[in-house]
């Protein structure tokens, strides 16, 4: 119940959403902008001479119009001199990417993890030195107006501290971002958000959830992981441990969860219950590998991997039609390991769907698989990394001493 | 990514969030409003002179003041000469409201409802009757804004159709809202809203949950429904059918639910598992009654009883801990039957909260009754009715014809 915004904040906001249009959507007229944004002609080159001059976009002359008449300039995001670093930390890999305004990506470097080999505090190091190479290979003109990580783990609203997180070592509080940032040295706060969370983002902003305003994305890796859009927006919850799907309880008295409790989601879904309802659990055989295995397996007529997938969809579609009935979504996404495992069991998938999900809020569901993929957490922290640029683009360049 | 609002939507804006202050928070001094929105106190006279003018709120010098100097003038809401109807379709009873500005019920009308008796579409005439008495009862110069009706169904979003009510005889979608209006001859559009909806937004807007911006309410009637705000904002989904939690599977292959599953919350937990639980379900015995005594019952040490609650509280528990895993709210509200039921198993919710919700969702949560009780509903289809006038009070004030 604030009042409405000054001139100054509308200016920044018009300025924010150009560049926006901008970042997501690529190279757009100026003539396309105005139509889009129901701004005047002269406001869109306001809008864009500042920006221009900020460095965040340039003008160009369109390769080839087709029509009559002088052609509308077209404005496209500077990608190879204003970029953001994208950290990601999941259980069996570490990536690092230097990511172009527009969503480039400039750079990366990816390199497997062992389980539990080193603690969150410990990967800072690590991945800070990563970016360092990637600075040290970047021109005297290129710009880093952002930083952020994703982790898989609970991300505490305000702060950004990694509060928990099972397959992250994590047994206390850890300010990850504030170790990244100062390890980084670039002066730069680092954003840190939950995997499950920045890949529902990414899925949203660039990837098959793009326009859908309402939407479920689950994250299978070791655990189960979820984010959720409701209305176009995060669900975040109070304390920034919204969407944790993984601990709802589809089973009771069901399998032991690492959570502490029985029967949850992540215990009947994840990728241990898979690789035990599949005769396939040994030490040293996990990961994305062993999963597609299994599916693969099926798909050669293995009836114990058939079996085992068969399981694993019935519980999938319990939890999914759980999620259907409270959020009424557009679009469920798996994404991760659970790209895999929902291909290998659509079918079953489904028809748990039909059994408990009602009826007016599947009519016109649509399932679907992450279309990032394994960028997906990648993107997502990119996009939260450019989230700042975009809130405020002047500030931030100012910030950044140019 | 619409561009920055117009100097119209602004004015529009603070007019609207001026009245929402008066609306929700009483009588107000301009220097209060001055303070609290953010604004000189120019614009704050310009904008309380515009809503005088229509007749919304009135200035009046403040009873005592216990300070030096000129008092700042009180704005109040005309409460008395705006006011908006509210309809409430329960399953045991139908209730109309004449509710005036600032949430003052003026004038109510309460009557028992036969369960299936009539279908909604029948129901319109009988409540549009008593609307039309009481507004013979009005004086002249009173003005209805609005109309608004609570449902326990499934509101389709857009044209606010009831697709299905299992506790409503809906076998087909009805445009109950259409059908209101017409018989109601104001020339205003009826809005409709599922009931457990609403009474969430209610107690969001004027109850236990006021001012707290995460918050899943639990409904219990016949059935079980819910209303979840999320960052402020009240979970729609795609089609409008977001928060129907009472189909959330706790208890795969448990009792048939009206639904078609098995094992659905409701099914677990409604009226109907209670009283059967407790050896108490026979024909015209149930309501709100008939729970109460199961409760009493318990208390007086009713071994029977206590169980009942006691497995009913179990069921109530696994699905909070569910939503607390999902949504991470600051406060889960019972409401309906349910207040009864949470009274007489807190401690079995409490403990499987323990059990299944992760700890940092838990650490921060508060657990509380409707503090609107059986006025939830019919206080939230009233805030549905003012919603556009709050929007744009001058608007409405012109189509109003005053």
């Amino acid at each position: 119940m604030r009042a409405g915004p000054s001139q100054e904040d509308i200016r920044r906001h018009n300025l924010g959403a150009l560049l926006r249009h901008v970042h997501l959507g690529g190279p757009i007229s100026r003539a396309e902008l105005t139509s889009r944004m129901g701004l005047n002609r002269s406001t869109i080159m306001a809008l864009t001479s500042d920006l221009t001059a900020a460095g965040l976009v340039r003008e160009e002359l369109p390769r080839e119009t087709g029509r009559a008449g002088r052609p509308s300039l077209v404005v496209r995001p500077e990608s190879s001199r204003v970029y953001v670093f994208a950290f990601d930390v999941s259980p069996d890999r570490l990536a690092v990417a230097r990511v172009g305004l527009g969503g480039l990506i400039l750079d990366r470097r990816e390199v497997a993890r062992e389980r539990d080999a080193l603690a969150l505090g410990e990967l800072a190091g690590v991945l800070a030195g990563f970016a360092r190479q990637m600075r040290r290979r970047t021109r005297d003109d290129t710009v880093c107006v952002g930083a952020a990580a994703a982790v898989p783990g609970g991300v505490r609203k305000g702060d950004g501290v990694v509060t928990f997180g099972p397959n992250l070592m994590v047994e206390k509080a850890v300010p990850f971002g504030e170790e990244l940032g100062r390890r980084l040295g670039l002066g730069l706060p680092v954003s840190v958000g939950n995997d499950a969370n920045l890949a529902a983002l990414a899925e949203h902003s660039r990837g098959v959830g793009a326009a859908v305003k309402d939407l479920v994305y689950l994250h299978g890796d070791v655990g189960i992981g979820g984010g959720i859009i409701t209305g176009g927006h995060l669900l975040g919850g109070h304390d920034g441990y919204g969407g944790e799907v993984g601990h709802i309880v589809v089973n009771p008295g069901g399998r032991a969860c690492g959570c502490g409790s029985h029967g949850c989601l992540e215990a009947e879904v994840g990728e241990r219950a898979l690789l035990e309802a599949a005769g396939r659990f040994r030490s040293g055989q996990h990961g994305r590998d062993a999963v597609r295995a299994v599916v693969e397996a099926a798909d050669r007529g293995d009836i114990v991997a058939q079996e085992a997938l068969k399981r694993v969809g019935d519980w999938l579609g319990l939890g999914i039609a759980n999620l259907v009935n409270i959020f009424n979504p557009e679009m469920v996404i798996f994404g991760g390991m659970l790209r895999e495992v929902y291909l290998g069991s659509a079918a079953q998938v489904r028809s748990r769907l039909t059994l408990h999900a009602m009826a007016p809020q599947r009519e016109r569901l649509r399932l679907r698989t992450s279309s990032l993929a394994d960028d997906a957490t990648l993107v997502g922290a990119a996009e939260l990394a450019f989230a700042h640029v975009l809130a405020d683009p002047l500030e931030v360049l100012a910030r950044a001493g140019t």
